[in-house]
């Protein structure tokens, strides 16, 4: 059964009072929001309309009281069935005015001549055109912009138990469309077709969409892990590898599988051992306490071990929520310390022979005692397909 | 079948050709990309791993000479299957310097000390961290940014043969999910389930994503054309609306739906009749001269006849291509005169009475003659369910 849809108005309630205490920490009047996680977290405005580039949406989260909505009259109604009272809208799109002298009355409103905080930082950008951010900057003289990275990735890097049970919908129904690999593949098919018959599973599973799926096979290892399908089809002595990024109710999950189609050659086998052992190191280390960079040393220790050379994902791993991918970063550099109810990817990889690569990955939410899996857990030995 | 995947380099060439002679004219000395689309009109790289926020990607468009990738080395292999040869990597994330003084050493080599363009203005962002902009602008004194807006838009909105191709596919193979609906949906089932069962069709009919799907289902009519789905169930005198963004090798479709769950109100079946007459006259009106807002007058004056309040869309139509949305919008202020080649959805829409929309959609392509449909047209009258 799916966890409800949606959160109570009091989860969003208690958001906004941590946010609000972390805004009169940091001496801001009001956070400008533009990108719809960072609103989604904050009003439960769910649609995939954001997909229109065309229209801005603004949140604006003053030091007291609800966020306010400053959107185009076109999501008037989805906006108004979350807890959002005040919403203010302009009919969109409007070359002459898209919402700035709307946002910026209500910036002035909240944040008179306060500082005004922004997601600036990595990982982030502002959804809105340069030339609009100019004007709006210039309609607020005395209003200055703070860069709000840090505190909205704080905030949203620890995720309720209602987000854990949607993102734990979705990895469980994608691993049970991963089950079914070996039946729903086989030798011959295009990995075009294999894309698309794991989609359909995944939906039948359960998911609402298959948003992100990449991967692809090769003769004895693949050597990219970002690409769509190709007409190439599977054959003996292949390894197949599907990242899927599944969404449950606007929350992800992000892991891969892989795959081999007949007898593979002998260090695709090993690697598969290696990564499959280096995930386990990862998730003994995943505990509160921990930092980012323990979790990497754990994973590379047993890679490094097996004398493989780096990959270039440059991470082991990430946070996960209404993103495929969130902050933090498994790298040696990351600090962040891990926390109950944090929701991370484990995805050692390695290069194990030249131009091949081995990758896995599971996703966890750290819990006082350790690392609760959401995923079933990767196979010990390489599958077969067919 | 589907048309061949991705495109000739020698569609690439003309492309670059196109640019850069309006840069010339611009006087710009490069152009500077950042986001998915635009990356990929100049180079063809394709990939789902844009959904992942963590990385940015640069493409430097050259006066001279091929464009240059500045990119993370996760996505070396991907891009070397491009045209694109001069492809600089980092290992990204890298909190100190994520691909900035590498971006900016390649503007320097190729801009020197003119103007870079970037896309600044209406429907566009930029899509790197603000802080780490206004660090390469530190770093290249003596570069100007200019707003490449109305330059990339003109380029994309006249769409190839092959692009034109993709798109069509997209839109047949969605035809042909819609023409399935009222076998495989019907009274009883939840908007949920609908949908569910809507994008397997899809998938099945073709396409390779079904990456957006909104609209809802109300008695006698819906309120709402952005939402995701309810757990309401499909009950007689229901009117429901599928608004569809398929996607073929990168290309959408968007187009919508209406049918009846059994007998419904005469308004709606009024109302779906002034909106498919309205469409008619857009298809009339859509030809090489006319403008966005000659389009916009032929569809209104059909609705306005028959005493339509306004919806709250804002437009009734706009560009396709890359992008659910582009450039240009179908409103009384949009002056683009329609030229061969450009893409459109027709999008006429009316309140027919309070909280009641009716909302029709087609795909069509601007040919010497006229408009061609890319869509199998609507049905004359409103098709039930079940």
């Amino acid at each position: 059964m799916p966890p409800p849809r949606g959160f109570p108005a009091a989860e969003f309630a208690a958001r906004l009072e941590r946010a609000q205490r972390l805004m009169d920490d940091a001496g801001m009047a009001a956070l400008m929001l533009t990108t719809e996680p960072e609103v989604r977290w904050f009003s439960g405005f769910l649609t995939q309309f954001w997909q229109s580039p065309t229209r801005p949406w603004f949140l604006v989260v003053p030091a007291r009281g609800k966020p306010v909505a400053v959107i185009p009259g076109i999501g008037a109604q989805c906006m108004g069935r979350t807890w959002i009272e005040d919403i203010r809208t302009w009919s969109s799109p409007d070359p002459g005015d898209d919402g700035i002298s709307l946002l910026a009355a209500t910036l002035r409103d909240v944040a008179d001549a306060g500082t005004v905080g922004l997601a600036m930082g990595p990982e982030t950008h502002l959804r809105m055109p340069l030339t609009d951010f100019q004007r709006l900057k210039a309609a607020l003289s005395g209003v200055a912009f703070a860069d709000a990275t840090a505190l909205l990735r704080g905030l949203r890097a620890v995720k309720s138990e209602a987000e854990v049970a949607k993102i734990r919908f979705a990895a469980q129904a994608a691993s049970t469309a991963f089950a079914q690999v070996p039946e729903i593949l086989s030798e011959g098919m295009s990995e075009r077709a294999c894309f698309r018959a794991f989609k359909i599973a995944a939906l039948e599973a359960g998911l609402d969409d298959v948003a992100y799926l990449v991967g692809g096979a090769g003769a004895g290892g693949y050597g990219d892990i970002i690409s769509p399908p190709s007409d190439r089809r599977l054959a003996s002595g292949d390894v197949l590898i599907l990242d899927v990024g599944g969404v449950h109710d606007g929350y992800f999950c992000d892991f891969d599988r892989n795959f081999r189609v007949g007898a593979v050659a002998d260090d695709a086998r090993r690697a598969y051992d290696v990564v499959w052992r280096a995930t386990e190191a990862g998730l003994a280390a995943a505990r509160p306490g921990a930092c980012c960079a323990d979790l990497f040393k754990a994973m590379q220790a047993v890679m490094s071990g097996a004398g493989a050379a780096d990959s270039n994902v440059g991470r082991l791993g990430h946070g996960l929520g209404m993103q495929l991918t969130e902050f933090p970063s498994i790298t040696p550099w990351d600090r962040t310390v891990l926390e109950p109810g944090m929701v991370l990817t484990l995805e050692p990889g390695m290069e194990f022979s030249p131009g091949k690569m081995m990758v896995h990955e599971e996703n966890i939410v750290i819990r006082d005692e350790g690392a609760e899996l959401l995923t079933v857990r990767a196979p010990r030995e390489m599958p077969a397909i067919g």
